[in-house]
């Protein structure tokens, strides 16, 4: 049986965005496959006070986060462009990567989303962009009709209390043998840690 | 002129341990010296609200925080023991530190005081363990009596104060030419940016 990872990301998300554009090589790389798992990160937020992003309510944090950011883009070669508004209203985007079931498409999906969002600094609230995005991943714009399905926004709510079962309080976060690893600078030992049996 | 990067620890901080152990022999592997710059994070989280240490005031980063280190500390051959209480009283552990002029007679004691507080559990805010360690380092327990010249308080309040200024939230962190670099993942990051000119 294949070793798996599971891959839990919101797509406001800066960080979630360096993971999305290089775990599947990475995980490919040991032969490990790939579970993902989109999340709403507000209601965990919330449950911290928080109602707005930490980058915003924490000013020098949120300065610091683009700079590392920018820093980290550039190291490996990504475009990064600042987002406005930031955080995006991820909700119509994370249906839509729960409607398409297929992980490995699901994935296709996901990076045009991360690459539409920070990498050209589009709106992902915005119907035209979760289309084009759509077609980029070579999917139908039909999938945009599924995810109105009550049990597509069903299954959202459902990741996101499960996302607070596991203990999840961030994205990028990493399951690997029901072992949590948090943040983009711990994929690596997650991927390690999926395969050590 | 030697490279050099400022190293910014706060006694209290659990990733600050991780850095302080290897931040010499890292550093020095690349011909780069470094300043030890201790300062206290309370007046920096009262900025933001917390009257706490942020992983006692959310839960979840905190049961998180307390297995990632148990992992890396693992990983690094570090022994690891959780203080009791956490967060520590690291006030006179921070005095000491300042009062210890030389960097690298500075740099032993505080290793000598992480490795008391976060490898053996000791209590920081003990005078008998503050004693020890500067035994430990081969220093006078007479440096006690400097701690509590009004020219060290004020020195570690202006170091809180400069902290504040360079934007720092959290410990460890590290200056890199004026570059700011926060967290022991980014350790050898900050080095190679010291280097890079």
């Amino acid at each position: 049986m294949a070793k798996t990872i599971q891959f839990w990301f919101e797509f406001a998300s800066t960080y979630s965005y360096l993971s999305a554009m290089r775990i599947e090589a990475a995980a490919q790389a040991k032969d490990i496959s790939v579970e993902w798992h989109p999340f709403l990160l507000g209601p965990i937020f919330a449950d911290q006070g928080w109602r707005n992003s930490p980058f915003n309510i924490y000013p020098a944090k949120g300065r610091y986060m683009w700079r590392d950011m920018e820093r980290l883009c550039a190291a490996r070669g990504l475009p990064f462009v600042r987002p406005d508004p930031f955080p995006q209203n991820s909700l119509n985007a994370a249906r839509l990567a729960l409607a398409i079931e297929d992980h490995m498409e699901r994935a296709v999906f996901v990076r045009a989303i991360y690459s539409a969002e920070f990498g050209a600094g589009q709106d992902i609230s915005d119907k035209s962009v979760l289309a084009a995005c759509l077609k980029a991943a070579g999917l139908s714009t039909s999938v945009m009709n599924r995810a109105q399905d009550p049990d597509v926004k069903k299954a959202l709510f459902e990741q996101s209390a499960r996302a607070r079962e596991l203990g999840l309080f961030g994205a990028p976060s990493f399951l690997a043998r029901e072992e949590l690893f948090w943040g983009d600078d711990r994929l690596d030992d997650a991927i390690d840690y999926a395969l050590a049996i």
